[in-house]
């Protein structure tokens, strides 16, 4: 397809993120049957020129590309096990929040029934489809990514990762798991600075700016990751990385000292394993490697 | 003083940091004394128009504005003990990077000295002092902070915080925690995608806008907490947060689970005390108070 074609794609599942994303393939011109397993979902789409399917299998049969935006793993098989003959020769691109291994599944389960299958992780709230800032993970069929890319532009910043079907889910939980573990460190910081006086809105003013500047320090530590060699120059040492000056203050504060300590027993484990002079950046190994 | 002003200024302690502060001094104009404990640390100065003074009081006497960057707060008694007498009715700026207790420790000498006492945070590397992006925080006496900020600014953007001396540190360490922190979540999502043959490289590449665009989540956060009602509309559930399917795919991988399972406990506090429909932003509850 190119950006100016007119696609018939169907939208299985009309939640919060599945109702954004059809509308925006609605407003983008694509003819687009939408289902949801329970009524009223469709209201704003049918509104804005979508087709409502009573069935599941309507919303198929409508359609050449189906995407599916379900609850989670099992609500996909619930949907679509009943429908794969009509799924033969279809695309499927499946958004719905999953494992890299369940997404291994279904793809092998999609391969099985004859029907194109693209795996995808979105890096977004729904508020964020189709602005700057949202971004979606591709993994599967590079066929199927490579026809609809116009399409799935539409949603965000699509990047393909390759045609192991679990390497997008596997690269969402990677990336949720770095802002679940940053979000923990803002609010140790807010409740270290809470007990003087200072708001969290405060805190959050210098802290973001402070944080997005530190996000500049990945690239130097994924430089001496790959290299192999944690003892290169220029590295804060394991040693000058000591945490109990924080873990003493937090202590002080009256505040829980785990999200720290947690930082200071990777550091730890690599001190004791005498890597104490070698870079920061070697506590990839304490989580590499399960103590 | 202007920006324009020349400053008879004195920096005692050469390392890393306390070298390029006193280069900026220098290029600045500013008439600047310098001190190490061991020699050689001077050279590059004094070849830049800086003097070298031979003892710790010969530097103090050189100049009424007294700048401490030494190895830590044991440095600082050690080096300024002796020269209480020679310190009074001058000011020092302390940037030596020490503890809020010690910061207010090192105020209630100086107070007793008869010394002017600002404290300062840097949070930067020594790279860059000088260039945008360079934050130090400041506490203590509003009198010398207003009156050196030009002096002050040669260095990174100047923050002043209240006369507690020890609010520069506390922030210091609670913006250094949140730093610390992100990086472990970096690692653990970097070591999550390699065994899939995802560079660390390549996964930083992702990362670093992914985090950057996730800070703009703290001030929501912020507002929450500040606001003290974890129910208002909008936000992700605690419940919705689950962090299990992270943790079975980081075993899955081979890796340690416990940069992802800190986050989790967090949560599961908060969930186990009948809070599971509320906020993400009441994982603060779970640090401001330790279980």
């Amino acid at each position: 397809m190119t950006t100016n074609d007119s696609v018939q794609v169907s939208v299985l599942g009309l939640g919060a993120m599945g109702n954004v994303l059809a509308a925006a393939l609605v407003e983008a011109g694509h003819a687009t049957t939408v289902w949801n397993r329970s009524a009223g979902k469709a209201d704003n789409l049918v509104a804005q020129g979508a087709q409502a399917a009573a069935t599941a299998g309507d919303a198929v049969r409508a359609s050449r590309l189906v995407i599916a935006c379900l609850l989670d793993h099992a609500s996909v098989h619930e949907v679509l096990d009943p429908l794969a003959d009509e799924l033969v020769g279809r695309t499927l691109i499946n958004v719905t929040t999953t494992s890299p291994e369940q997404s291994r599944e279904m793809a092998a389960w999609a391969a099985d029934a004859g029907v194109a299958y693209l795996d995808g992780g979105i890096m977004a709230v729904p508020a964020m489809i189709g602005q700057p800032g949202a971004s979606i993970l591709y993994s599967g069929s590079a066929a199927v990514f490579d026809q609809y890319k116009p399409l799935l532009d539409l949603w965000g910043t699509s990047t393909y990762f390759g045609k192991d079907a679990g390497l997008a889910s596997l690269y969402d939980l990677a990336l949720l798991a770095g802002m679940y573990v940053m979000f923990a460190g803002f609010m140790h910081g807010a409740a270290m600075v809470a007990p003087a006086g200072i708001t969290a809105g405060e805190f959050a003013a210098m802290a973001a700016p402070w944080q997005t500047a530190m996000t500049g320090a990945f690239q130097g530590f994924a430089a001496v990751i790959d290299g192999g060699d944690y003892t290169v120059e220029g590295q804060q040492s394991l040693e000058f990385s000591n945490l109990s000056d924080l873990l003493a203050a937090s202590s002080d504060q009256g505040i829980s000292t785990e999200v720290v300590a947690m930082v200071q027993r990777l550091i730890q484990r690599q001190i004791d394993a005498g890597h104490g002079e070698e870079g920061f950046a070697r506590i990839f190994e304490s989580i590499k490697q399960p103590g």
